[in-house]
């Protein structure tokens, strides 16, 4: 086990085999740098490259306000800086030079880390797609007869993508229930988190280069946590036939850390089986080791542990997201931002969207004040973590994906109130 | 009527009171410049601006390597610049220092005029919709419900945005028609086109701060053409529940210049009469002036023309869709672009993709050369064009919009033939 100077307890959820990336800055340095969390310290990346000599193009991606020159780096330039950062906080010889660059976690405040490109949402739990169906489209097959053919996904906003923190406006959108004959503009009714896992793309990728299952470590960088909140109500009114719109555009929030996916080697694990034979492109039974990840999610509400949803179970990696979205042609930029679709597990109590926790709404969770939801109310606080496994028993943490829901503004075009 | 003393044909596009903005290279110099266009001139903003002691501010706005800063700057910044080019190209005292700053177009290379932040693309027409409604789920009503009471729409790949003149290679995907048992993987054979028009947003709005109907001119810098290209079997595969994603990501082209918004002022018409009452925020009947536009387009393959989409017909105004995408309190940032949707009229002849102009196929449309086409083939080349009314007889051209099909490439995952 790699050993550290630093005085970290043996249970941490960020220790020298984590160092995840984030954008940081100090009540009196306004500066935007990158950061790696240690313990519950933040390491200052380019003030310990320059104290340590790392070379000059290293530094320079770490000197940057924001992830994107080092995710466009590339693999090998990713290789190097986290042996530079294990070397650093692993041998005390670094520790006179390293340790001035080391601050407390709770001192900073942590920015959205890089520059989102385009953002895609899949859509890759069965048992989330299939309560999703049941629910959305009651008489018909729960899954569409595509799914099992292929990782199903959509654009989404990245301009609405935030970090960590960023409180949440409940949106006003058009409703409009199946009994109504026209719909109204309001604040939405059924307001609700998706828990998702988020994975950030490095390298670019031309259009025209499909980016077969292989290579999927050469162009992702590092994992995040991600709630899609998603306004059911607007959702339902709007997504036939375009798909998801105006129902999830509000906002989108991920973790301040990127973990990178060189942390996550002992998290590697089998897929769930597949019941439908794949094309070849998206066929990882071959693979030594394909893409499933076995983190566990944990959905908090006010502090009540509402849902514990499994990673491991999905059914479509992030391997074959990639592969999918680019067999076309498309292009990937640095900041590229897919999502693996809610991680819903088979259980009651690991589902991760409220529509399907609560049955929409026919079985509400209770929290530990004693009140229930269906869906949010204004107020509430959800708190998204996750664990994995690291090497020798330890553990790995995403840090907390939290957000706090405000409530709607006025609604636009409606006569202002004089009362 | 403004006199330039540039010598122009009177019938030119490219007249005085056009000053479509763009961003080139020539062969000798590298640099990305703005340019704006006059006649088959090009003008470099920048060094006019500098001869003509334009001030610092919007000086530094138009030596940028692209529309971004100028885009982001707003109204008044754009109002300033549009009346110093204005003073530039007609004042004759100012030839002696402009002159120099002219460029023949023919000998520029243009490239993408601005970075695309969010793409959205909407689908405004009634008659594209209807059409497509009876084609995609023949048997159902043609419009969803949704349809007359909020303007549809998607997000796309903003990073398969290109600029007019990029090759489109036809895209490998999935395929699948309603007799197959599984779908294969092999390049798209309903390779179509979507003739829309297209908004550039300049101005911000952060999150929180719907745009009213009232704003638009304050958000919206200028218009382009946009080319949607569609793979319709990989589409129709895939679309449901999410919407388009495959079928649609791997390239849309914009034309190379951007026409100003104030270059459209008597381009501005009454939108179709709606039969469905409108909620307040999308209510545009009070407006003076609402945002219809009498765009007048042409769709030629290999040069033979094939249809002449009436931009006016369309239902939904560049304003509502605007009002609507941000409703729900997304914001906006400057290169943020949306496009109308396919802009489809109520005759034959006047529609905006394939699959309408030949019925899926059912009545494929003839060229020149004898030839008939259902979908495109390799090697077609497609172009957009569109004039709009100026002010005394004038009209305002938007350059064209032109793309050539390339084949697919190797289907990914296929063995490789030793053939």
């Amino acid at each position: 086990m790699t050993v550290t100077w630093l005085d970290l307890p043996d249970d941490t959820l960020f220790g020298v085999h984590n160092l995840p990336y984030g954008v940081f800055t100090t009540a009196d340095d306004g500066r935007r740098r990158i950061g790696v969390a240690i313990g519950d310290q933040v390491l200052d990346a380019a003030a310990a490259a320059r104290a340590t000599g790392l070379d000059a193009r290293l530094t320079e991606l770490l000197a940057a306000p924001g992830l994107n020159p080092l995710l466009a780096a590339g693999r090998t330039a990713w290789t190097s800086v986290r042996a530079a950062l294990t070397d650093w906080l692993t041998d005390p010889g670094h520790r006179a030079a390293v340790a001035p660059c080391l601050l407390p976690r709770a001192g900073v405040v942590l920015h959205l880390p890089f520059e989102v490109g385009d953002y895609v949402d899949f859509y890759a739990s069965e048992h989330h797609a299939a309560n999703l169906g049941r629910l959305f489209r009651p008489g018909s097959e729960p899954l569409t007869p595509n799914w099992k053919h292929q990782p199903i996904g959509y654009h989404g906003r990245s301009g609405s993508v935030v970090v960590s923190g960023t409180p949440v406006v409940r949106p006003n959108g058009q409703r409009k229930a199946p009994a109504d004959a026209v719909p109204d503009l309001g604040p939405s009714r059924r307001l609700d988190i998706e828990a998702e896992v988020g994975f950030v793309v490095g390298a670019p990728a031309p259009l025209g280069t499909p980016v077969p299952l292989a290579d999927f470590a050469d162009h992702v960088f590092g994992v995040c946590l991600l709630n899609d909140w998603s306004a059911r109500d607007i959702q339902a009114w709007e997504y036939v036939p375009l798909g998801p719109f105006l129902g999830k555009s509000f906002a989108t929030s991920v973790s301040a850390w990127v973990v990178p996916l060189d942390a996550l080697a002992h998290a590697r694990t089998a897929p769930p089986a597949r019941d439908t034979e794949p094309l070849p492109y998206l066929d990882d039974r071959g693979d030594a080791e394909p893409w499933g990840l076995d983190l566990s999610l944990e959905v908090r509400i006010n502090g009540t542990l509402v849902s514990r949803p499994p990673f491991a179970a999905m059914y479509w990696t992030a391997a074959q997201q990639l592969a999918h979205m680019t067999v076309n042609g498309a292009g990937l930029r640095a900041g590229d931002l897919f999502a693996s679709g809610t991680v819903s597990g088979p259980e009651r109590g690991t589902e991760g969207a409220l529509i399907e926790l609560t049955w929409n709404g026919e079985r509400p969770v209770k929290l530990a004040d004693g009140s229930v939801r269906s869906f949010l109310e204004d107020g509430d606080e959800v708190v998204i973590t996750a664990t994995a496994p690291g090497p020798d028993g330890t553990r790995i943490g995403f840090g907390e994906l939290a957000g706090r829901v405000l409530p709607a503004p006025p609604v636009p075009g409606a006569p202002v109130s004089r009362g």
